[in-house]
């Protein structure tokens, strides 16, 4: 392959790039390559481009080696890259004459950008039922904590009470958008692009649409050259794994510290804590601070790929394999903070009484005691605000908490902000400042009341269903093709 | 509303925060802050849960705020942020006790997400216009250019010959996932969070799906805390951008590069150039260099927000504001990109003979002589590459161009590598190697073949017109919405 | 300025791009232009290089310039940038044939990179104040808290008990660091590109070092097209502030969760916090909040600016100018950052008492204890361990706390893992437990204890002292140009 | 080691966290380890604190398994982490008593991060002479075409004549400073943490300057909890690394873009360019490619790292370990670019001729041929510029190149500008035009004058010969530092 050059690569061309090239793609890519040969052999025996006794020998060959693995390969790094590797074995198998004809009406590029694309396709598929796990574990402890009282947070200073099952769906209603943007990518990633043969397509009279569908892919990419230029699929890939870590890492931010001594709300399992090997007492949450780091490499990984692009005309260079290095690297690092993620959170050990007790004594229901002033004493809101923002200010100077709020500092506020006291039973006041009631009163689109909860509940599962079809439709895809492959070549051979 | 804290904002929270955080709200906010204020009035007295005289009040106030705009604002940061300024405002024209019951049933929380939502929309629709004048300006080149012999590059060095207008259908095709990605993007964007208050939800009966209706919004976000803390929406368009400003950065580097001196394929306008201070000849293609760099800013737009995400829990902090500064920053690169690039691309003078007479000497037509020998020959590509290449490594070192090479040569190659002569006369040899020829016979899906990138252009003209029709609708949506916000009032007053 | 493009500007380039430069130059960069203007012209003068009749008039048209402001400038963008408004307005006034003459031996080139060289200086030299402040505050709070005992934290668990003295120290001694890489990155900051002309150097016999020294800066950057080309100085200082910004990220994340309710360890000032609009208990520490999230932008404008400039050769493109944005914007940021973290924690109210309580109580002690059964009984490390660690499980499981820890508890693990009793009374086993005498024991190099927090505060502080004085030695340095550049001048005149 | 939690690591734990991390550091940091192990044991013996015959048991168990290899380790992820596996095969081979006695005074916490900061130190020391060799074959190269007539490029359009010696002595000087830069941050890198412990430092009488000289440090990091939370010093090498691929990039862009069949002014050798599969013609520099590309991993590493401490608080986690991912990937990746590029650059095919051919009719000496005006005319700057600017503008329009400029038109623009003819001989305009007589003419301060290049090629050999001998130095404090530990053992034993 090298008659234009005249000479043999250099040495540090093998050490570092070609060679490690070739155990990376004999690792990755063998099993893709040899259906994407298989594909294409029948394509140009349909459309009549080689003689079927050619590829009758081809597809033989071809499948032989499948069977045998890429260990039977030569595995030189004279032979440039892991394709011509494979053309080199099949050369010295059935001979040049025959096994030339192979690389008839196509390239190395649109084969790589197809192998590619479908290890690609393989990356995604092993993450997808892996996020549809995550999701499956969240509505299942949003519906076991339906009603286990929480304190909502904002400027992680206590809010308003909430419930740990309504938090958990606002977590999956997230995961949902993150789910939605992966199966959008993955149409345009599922393109194959054989047949665009280096960018600038051929003169013989393929069928690209044949190959696109032996291959599990829905549609050719038209234009050859965007074919072999575009690797926004990658990119968009790893923005959607860099957005689905932003959501994990907040999520994981509050269950890391939801766990710490002083919040004291939930205990990891044992076997995902690590020991000190000083510190006798300890309890380390790590796998909670893996799966936060780690989403830093996904986010690293998007910036990573985007700036390699960023050197490159659109068109085909050498260097764009490097967009890959990344996304592998995210691809793995996805996976592990999945499991990981789900491992823990499945595993976890929640305080209900720890939480509860805490909603109740921390004001995060002083915001019910003011709608409670506005609904039953029809004064506006922002009064109700100054009257009871005034008697938290004084309680908590006072050292007091939440539960020493009393009916007699109401009407003592009520008459410098209202002009008037409101005379409230105290089991009214204390009511009001109950964190239960509060929840339950919260029912509207959305809000953590029961049936609102509820509701939302039903709809996240109901979303949920359809994404799990989604799942098996894809997989379907594959395992059509992949039949349709071999019925083809059964037809042939 | 500092009851709880009777201290006023220090200055330096006033000087670095507040203050200019008022500025860029009256520039940005006003308008759709007060387009909220209306549809929550309106919500409240339709739920009955204001009296009717209150709300009344509170209309038209609001609307004579409209009219005078925010410079009747006290705008003083005493009074924190932007909308308790407008409170404060309302407060002293129509009084407290009607003024204050604006506020029921919501928060500045789920305020602030909604006209954050609503000035990302504001920028999204601004660019996709643009975007679309982009691609139509390339539809139009592309069909212009159609027969524009241009070499095509692979590692920047000559490969094989395509046309201009083939090269640009390309572009184009990428450009239309970009504007497919935004589009769906829009639509988890355009979802209203009001009524979720703080985050908890409310008590209040209220009408989520009404009030996100005259905001011009799809639907309500379910889930109250995912109303108020997700910012997904935010990463996703500036991921778009990102992935966009990649796909520009490659087109416009190879216009770049061919507007040097040394490949001399075309010329920006020289409106569009900059001259030097002391050298007299320059001529700067500065339009195209800005456009380059600057889809950086939007890659680092997309990196910053997401890790300013990285440090904030799942849930409202006063921080995930500052995703918005490089989302502004974003918005608007992105806008110049689009109309700067535009402009020059719409004017530059294209030299085809230079194209023509480059891609006839450059060897890019080696594979077409290769094919040819498959074709007319019978033997295996394989064979054909080896013995073109030979010729072109010798014609190299011996300093000729394509256009020396003789069927002589090829007889010579032919019986080193095939054992035999091919006895063509010299023209076919020529033909073979003529670049117009080469790309004549390249018919097949997405080639650049004359009848393959007229059915390619077909295709693409169908899919800009349906993305027309797309922004249209859009566009109709908004309309729709401040139509019945005006009408709604007006029945109400 | 346009004789070989022979057209005005495009509008368009005019309204994105030369119109926001002249703006932006009339507000950042109009004094340090009429520096380097005016010890150009001194240089042409003491070189021979234009007669001094000339000189004399450019002088006094410059300073006259420069007293009237930028105010003065036509600020035309027909006329491309801000530096030839100022060749314009030199011409109108003192005419073509002596303020042409000014441009001799230069170009824009060297003359921006100067401009904006000293820009960077300017605003490095605002910085460094801030960060010494932050340093002395730090100091001050941790000589005041050296005995202040704190839970000292690992995994976000209570691990060692430690005083917030140290944990301080730490904290100052990591922005020393910060300090001294910016320091280092000054002397690479503060060389002079003037002279270095287009790239290429000029045929004049210039004196470029008499011009660095006016202009206050070290020495002229050697090599012409280096000094051109190099933005290194910006990366390099912006990298100095995204990692300045991840040492006071850490830091502030500590006192942002040290300030919740749950560990309640201490306060900000009210003056810093903000209310809510509906929740009247509120008292969020944003102050806190903004410093974790700028220090996002510190890292985007690094990776922003390294983006920018992967695009672009080795060598002058306008688009250079794009790694500003970022740097204007880092410098702004890091600003408010410095003096928002220290008004903060200047005022914090911090909770001794709750601070001690709970490190009695939350088995923090536990090594020391370990560590006492070692020096005491002579048991392996590992041994001791054992019997603490087991002890620790138990009481946990029991629902104890560490001061509930008995001798005979130890007698009983020591008979499993140590095959005997040690018989200690009750008192020491509580010493051992008490936070307070684990830290008085930690005397040795950099550890808590009283005597090596001491030694170590010294330390700080004399470092702190020198870093004060590089500081003086900076503004000394620039003093010192702006006099001689003055009495220079006045030669002249 | 988990007597605390009662439960062995989870499986995922040990499948995605501890099994790999295990692996990674038998490779890579097993004979560090056993270097801190044999200092630390040699520190208790000098220091009392524990008995000599258990130090002499320890030094002869560790110094056995050293020899041994990591092999002889149990390996098993039960045991947490690569540390407690040493610790059980210490207590396996001479029992719990002794080996129990290692762990006395300090922790994993100190002993990891010291051990990171040996494998750090590893990899710089590594990279330092790459890069050095990199500068000595650019200073050759420029020595070698101090007088190799180039065309200087800004916005990649013909500026001014330069010499090829002079541009690679611009890229050398801006080398010299990504070199100092790491040398900077080597002394902030070589630092010891043994003796901090888990953070809180010790009881013990430990000498930590003791250990730290043992092990090749500089000093310990005084302040013990700093010592274990900063992780600075790998940001710092990061930023660097990131600073030098701006650089390299830079550089190689235009080298690559130099070898562009269009410029023609180089060719990379036939070794390290790649064929094409089909195009039988094609000579791919892929080398520049993947040293172009692989710059941007140098970035995305320090994003990556430092998004992962954004998450962090400032004190240890366990998920800090992730900067190293990064980390790794940047030192191995800065090996590959730096030999890459030095392989490339050395083995260049410069084609001289090529060049000067075209920096003669380019109108890059237009610049020249106004400053002869200035000289010899004594006429302004800005009246040459436009007399040569509307003569340019003309020859262009007319298809001319420079070589056709003539006294005569000079004389017409005169007239018209400057109101007057000059009646050069035409051999005066075509030796201003002159490449060659430009350059020469050059002379100043780091200008491309021969004399003036010469000087500067002087500085550049000074620097890198001091540069060379600092190289020396770090080396032998190692090699010091080796061999005093192996003393010390021998004085023990």
């Amino acid at each position: 392959m090298r008659e234009r050059l005249k000479a043999s690569p250099n040495p540090i061309l093998v050490k570092y790039i070609t060679g490690p090239a070739l155990i990376r793609d004999a690792d990755r890519n063998f099993k893709n390559m040899m259906s994407v040969n298989l594909a294409h052999a029948l394509m140009l025996d349909k459309q009549g481009i080689i003689p079927s006794e050619h590829v009758k020998k081809l597809l033989s060959a071809i499948l032989d080696l499948k069977d045998k693995g890429a260990g039977a390969l030569p595995m030189s790094a004279e032979y440039e890259d892991f394709y011509y590797n494979i053309e080199q074995y099949l050369i010295k198998t059935i001979g040049m004459e025959t096994a030339g004809k192979l690389h008839t009406a196509r390239s190395r590029n649109d084969l790589w950008v197809t192998v590619f694309r479908m290890a690609v396709r393989d990356a995604v598929l092993k993450l997808i039922p892996l996020l549809l796990t995550l999701r499956r574990t969240l509505l299942d402890m949003a519906n076991k904590h339906a009603d286990t009282i929480l304190t909502g947070y904002t400027h992680m200073q206590p809010a308003q009470p909430i419930t740990l099952g309504y938090y958990l769906s606002a977590v999956a209603e997230a995961l949902e958008r993150d789910f939605t943007r992966i199966i959008e990518a993955y149409s345009r990633l599922n393109q194959c692009a054989m047949g665009a043969c280096a960018f600038a397509g051929t003169g013989f009279d393929i069928d690209r649409a044949y190959v696109a569908e032996l291959l599990g892919f829905d549609c050719p990419i038209e234009n050859n050259m965007d074919s072999i230029a575009g690797r926004d699929y990658q990119l968009e890939i790893l923005a959607d794994l860099a957005i689905m870590g932003s959501t994990i890492n907040r999520f994981t931010h509050d269950i890391y510290y939801w766990g710490t001594n002083e919040f004291g709300y939930l205990e990891v399992d044992n076997t995902l804590a690590s020991s000190s090997s000083i510190m006798p007492q300890k309890k380390n949450p790590i796998t909670l601070e893996f799966v936060k780091s780690k989403t830093s490499h996904l986010l690293a990984a998007f910036m990573d790929a985007a700036t390699v692009l960023k050197g490159i005309p659109f068109g085909h260079c050498k260097d764009m394999i490097e967009t890959l290095k990344p996304f592998w690297m995210a691809a793995d690092e996805a996976e592990v903070i999945l499991i990981m993620l789900n491992a823990t959170i499945s595993t976890l050990r929640i305080k209900k009484d720890g939480m509860k007790d805490r909603a109740d004594s921390n004001y995060c229901t002083a915001t019910e005691l003011s709608d409670e002033l506005v609904k039953t004493e029809g004064i506006s809101f922002r009064i109700a605000y100054q009257i009871v923002g005034s008697i938290v200010g004084d309680c908590v100077d006072a050292g007091l908490t939440c539960k020493d709020i009393t009916a007699e500092m109401l009407d003592k506020a009520g008459l410098i902000f209202a002009g008037r006291k409101f005379n409230w039973p105290q089991e009214k006041v204390a009511r009001a400042l109950d964190s239960a009631y509060s929840v339950a009163g919260k029912e509207c689109c959305g809000a953590p009341g029961p049936n609102s909860l509820s509701a939302m509940l039903g709809h996240l599962e109901g979303h949920l269903e359809e994404d799990e079809k989604t799942l098996e439709k894809l997989l379907a895809q594959q395992q059509k093709a992949e039949e349709k492959l071999a019925k083809e070549i059964k037809k042939v051979l």
